[in-house]
């Protein structure tokens, strides 16, 4: 094998592929990433921990075709604090190669390719299947609605993000069963029926990261018996799809709230996060009181001593006091991308939204704590 | 107590005194600052962990005398969180505090000021004890030569920076036995005899992320018994000193080097960095080959790979292979303001001279490390 590539490039490449490589290595090939030379003046990185993977290409100047895997963390690293300029890969078996960029040499010890995971190179797509989307939205839906997804464990279906793809929408959504965040973004995806997708959390926050390292304006996403492929011009994100009966989360939502108030969401946010600081760290519970134009957060730990802050809202309906885990009242005012957030109030116990006070069609539901 | 604040000059010296609080709290009140009301319209802010105190004070508008200890991390939390204002502080027995600043209220618990070690609270000083020296010069010179001091071990005397001062020359030192770094600065100190003090590495990088927070432009130092006192207008910053014979380590360090590299520093270090990413995780041992105008670098690690760096230096003394602790030479040249360094090299045993090729009266001396 022998190859020239451009730094940068291959430094891309790297960084698009290494969210896959395995974190625990149960295999010591899956800390490394899969290199081979193509036909196409390229070569192919693979990097997988059996339940992800990503393939990508880099334009290379190929000299004699071969295949090899590295250690991913040495590759990088090597990489990473190379000049950019051109740098030679050479090996003369299958477990070595020489690395060359200006003054600088290495010879790294690799494993073979063959112990690479052979199913993890062979996605073979029918490009009929598949429907076409801009990225940008996709990235930008999943990051505001996303969040709310339970922890990740492998059999739960709450540990995933619903996307829905239809005519000319997309709904993202997310739930651990205490809060829901849902978002609707307008999207171009003329040729489409509605297809409903739940996608491991993990599959899509790695692919946010990585899309960062993505030139494409479009990804296509396949299914495949259990699989999912996202596809850019270079890139396949493969995963598998979680199965079963997501719950019926739009018949959570009220459509109509009893109680509204209106709230500058940077003041509430750093009154809220002042007030946390004596929260009790067992239960995170920060009490909210709606009264007459005045929002008053307080918390308190008995060991530690109590806090209490006060901002002014628009809100004119009775008094009520509920609370809530801070963290996910924090975190549902993170993603309202307006300067204020409507909220809309029941009873103390009734679930709780939180949307733009402008068009955006975003919403996050958190259902309160009991207190007392 | 009651007093009032603003909030810039309690962050300012909490963050000044919170360098001192115990890391591992023996006894719980060590974890806490305490504060007490003065008679001079300010609040002095105490912290200690027993072997190191500062002591330092903060205007304020006091209503009603007093004294507490608070949590240091709760109390630094809350202020730095709360808006540019006064902050009201105000208890009603000697455990609790209310705190108002703005729509802002906190109630925290503390401890009795009487369970705060009483002795780091009583420092008195013999004003005629002491000697002035510039604060800038000073923290220079710790920051550039006290990094080669040993970890931290209470008995051993190398864990402490040795500090010369004398009628207008400041010569700080340390050592670890493996290499050496010594500065000498110019400084006026008109009154003064040869002083030379061993101080604990840890109070002088206290000591120095510290002065971030300090106007002044001098520094006054006393000894007292085995202890030292760095005063400033309003801080002083306490801690025992380290007694014995320290090396004499400029008896170490050669006049003349038979052979000498001129090396530019950035190019050195980068090449030098990339080598170390196939080093030995046990030795760190970097191969430096000097030889006809030309640097060779190279590390290896058998299950890893190996790697070479070659760059172009002025040296033409006859070819010589040395190898060293690569972290040595890197934290050697990091330390080296000018844009080459001067090697002063003898056999590939002998302890080797890092100096920059300017007037800057800095030297690193670093031991080899046998090899093969």
């Amino acid at each position: 094998m022998k190859f020239l590539v451009k730094k940068e490039d291959l430094y891309n490449g790297i960084k698009i592929v290494e969210r896959a490589t395995s974190m625990k290595a149960l295999q010591p090939v899956l800390l490394n990433i899969y290199i081979e030379t193509t036909e196409n003046s390229s070569i192919k990185l693979v990097a997988t921990d059996l339940d992800f993977t990503v393939i990508t290409e880099v334009d290379a100047q190929i000299e004699e075709q071969g295949k090899i895997t590295l250690p991913s963390k040495t590759l990088n690293e090597i990489v990473s604090k190379l000049g950019n300029k051109l740098i030679e890969f050479e090996s003369e078996d299958e477990t070595k190669v020489k690395i060359k960029c200006q003054n600088s040499k290495f010879e790294i010890l690799g494993i073979s390719a063959n112990e690479f995971p052979q199913d993890s190179l062979k996605i073979e797509l029918n490009e009929d299947n598949g429907f076409e989307i801009e990225m940008k939205p996709f990235v930008k839906a999943v990051r505001q609605a996303g969040f709310a997804a339970a922890g990740y464990e492998v059999s739960n279906l709450l540990s995933g993000i619903v996307c829905t793809f239809s005519d000319e929408l997309l709904e993202i959504a997310s739930t651990d069963g205490n809060r829901l965040a849902r978002v609707r973004e307008k999207i171009s995806n003329k040729e489409q029926q509605t297809t409903q997708l739940i996608i491991p959390s993990r599959t899509l926050n790695e692919f946010i990261k990585m899309s960062a390292f993505l030139e494409d304006e479009n990804i296509k996403i396949f299914t495949e018996k259990t699989r999912i492929i996202i596809k850019t011009e270079k890139t396949m994100t493969v995963s598998r799809l979680l199965e079963g009966q997501f719950p019926k989360y739009n018949q959570l939502i009220p459509s109509e709230s009893p109680k509204k108030a209106v709230v500058n969401v940077a003041q509430m946010s750093s009154a809220l996060e002042r007030a946390a600081i004596m929260v009790n760290e067992k239960t995170y519970i920060v009490k909210l009181e709606f009264s007459n134009n005045s929002l008053t957060m307080s918390a308190d730990t008995p060991e530690a001593g109590k806090s209490e802050e006060k901002i002014d809202i628009d809100y004119t309906s009775e008094d009520l006091t509920i609370a809530f885990n801070y963290k996910y009242v924090l975190e549902a005012l993170k993603n309202i991308e307006a300067e204020e957030v409507e909220i809309g109030l029941n009873t103390p116990l009734s679930a709780t939204i939180f949307t733009p006070a402008t068009e955006d069609d975003f919403v996050c539901l958190i259902m309160p704590v009991q207190i007392r």
